[in-house]
């Protein structure tokens, strides 16, 4: 086994967020699934585009947002998802590679344009997701650079990226390629309604010792393992993970590793602006600490001051020179 | 003389801004016109993005700045300004209607594309522009639709537009339809560069008494009348234009109308982020007073409200409830 040449390896939705703030009346109004993420085609999305307050376009995506955020922390990343040849594909290749990211998958040529998440901001911070792929959704398995996939220490993937075929296909691909080079699988499980539609698939991931580190929110872990009641979510699935993180929003987090557990609060943030990215840069503070190895506690810290960090302002990814904020918040 | 439609009509750039925060190193680096605003081709374009750091996209174009301005102060606002039929002119166009702003000139098939701005933001604030022009720079004066010119109480123009050719020539032609119609220029100087290059033009205009309210700040002034002292340079303009509006950033700004003077001073804020659309949106709460039939002091101190709100976030359009705003800081 050679010694990996990136941190993290992430393979996800190369999307384009079109974030608003909105009144909560238009939420009502247009149906949407206030605080989820909801699949659009084109043909809604131009729908609620139209509907849509003045917006402001910056990269996004799950497991995009994450390594920008990990390479800001100073980590070796390398993304794997698909754009395509259009003016927004453009716009989130460059914005990977500014962050220091590689990103080296060709543009698809074809239609559909480049995905893109129309994203509603209520007043009180919330975020309402609605997600139309385009040429992400057919990421196909053999455009993975395997060598890349091998030479990365953990491959991160989002579950979101679970609901169009091709892209699942080739997530299942990249986790043989990553397991037999001996790296780690870090998965996130993204959403409840994820879940509903693919749990069996991630309770057989999880059951069969893939996933060496699991990130969850309260709900997705209710979801993920019938449990109602957060502990008794917890007691489900740690002992089947080395690594379980579960998220808990302004309530803070909790990591369980090989049988050590460890808490964390939510940091203290002048006012919520906009919760997108909140879970996307906890698993970011998360895996840096990691990747640094860190103590358990540290590393939940490090979670929750990249989370408190991207909900005070508009936008998925991290604005704040990051290294510089941990080392005011940890000494 | 029929009773207009709108209260403001703008004939001005039709740009996407591209915003990324930088260290002053970079500036150097790029060779960039700190500050200022320069005319970039495509290639250029392409060379300071790829040189850029994350950035995000947000609708920009002085006079449609303006515009966003004046619509969220309560104004009925149309815009003429030309896209190409891309993602970028489908972003421009959605976000001013959702302004609620009349833009309804069609976009140009052909190449080039969309015109965009790339925006350094170094950590004092300070915006450095660098404008491919795109679609815009061939506005044709046909494409002018007289009847929305005519229908507008002031017609609003932006000196930017002086640089490439056809647009300068829908201008002038729209500056007749206005005036035969019997209704009020004003315009914005933009930019010292650009009165060095258009100067004469702009002069005579203010000598020919073709401008009504003329907007400027201290360093155009100066340009524009060869006069380094700030007052002599007012004196050599006010007895020519009914209204003058000079802006000095953080000392404030004058207006002179019809021999009476009045002055503000700089809304005091917590901390410059991106001084980008400051005098766009002085311009429209000075505008919005003016047709409100304010005191021109009244009219002055809405302009300072305007930009210090602007001034306080990435990005040249408003994103607080102005008329909330106006109303609290006014009473």
């Amino acid at each position: 086994m050679t010694e990996p040449r990136y941190d993290v390896i992430a393979i996800g939705n190369a999307v384009v967020d079109v974030i608003a703030s909105c009144q909560e009346e238009l939420i009502d109004e247009l149906e949407l699934n206030r605080g989820g993420m909801t699949l659009i085609d084109e043909a809604r999305a131009d729908e609620l585009y139209a509907a849509m307050p003045p917006a402001r376009e910056v990269s996004g995506g799950s497991a995009a947002n994450t390594l920008a955020g990990l390479s800001t922390l100073g980590l070796q990343c390398a993304f794997i998802g698909q754009v395509a040849d259009d003016q927004l594909g453009k716009v989130f290749r460059h914005d990977m590679r500014a962050t220091g990211i590689d990103f080296d998958p060709p543009a698809r040529e074809s239609e559909p344009a480049t995905g893109r998440v129309l994203i509603f901001v209520t007043p009180d911070g919330e975020r309402t997701m609605n997600t139309f792929l385009g040429a992400g959704q057919y990421l196909p398995a053999d455009a993975l650079d395997e060598d890349i996939i091998r030479s990365g220490a953990i491959l991160y993937l989002e579950g979101y990226l679970w609901d169009p075929e091709e892209p699942r296909k080739a997530m299942r691909r990249a986790i043989e390629v990553a397991r037999e080079a001996g790296r780690k699988i870090a998965f996130t499980a993204s959403e409840s309604f994820v879940i509903d539609r693919h749990g069996d698939d991630f309770r057989q991931m999880i059951e069969d010792g893939v996933i060496d580190i699991l990130f969850v929110n309260e709900h997705e872990l209710a979801t993920l393992t019938g449990e109602s009641d957060f502990e008794d979510g917890v007691a489900a699935v740690a002992g089947k993970v080395p690594v379980l993180v579960a998220t808990r929003s302004e309530k803070g987090a909790i990591a369980i590793a090989n049988g050590e557990r460890a808490e964390v609060s939510a940091e203290p943030i002048d006012k919520v602006v906009d919760t997108t990215g909140a879970g996307d840069q906890f698993a970011a503070g998360f895996l840096s600490g990691h990747a640094r190895g860190e103590s358990l506690a540290t590393c939940l810290k490090r979670g929750a001051i990249a989370a408190a960090e991207v909900i005070s302002h508009y936008g998925p990814r991290p604005e704040a020179d990051m290294q510089a904020l941990m080392q005011e918040k940890l000494g």
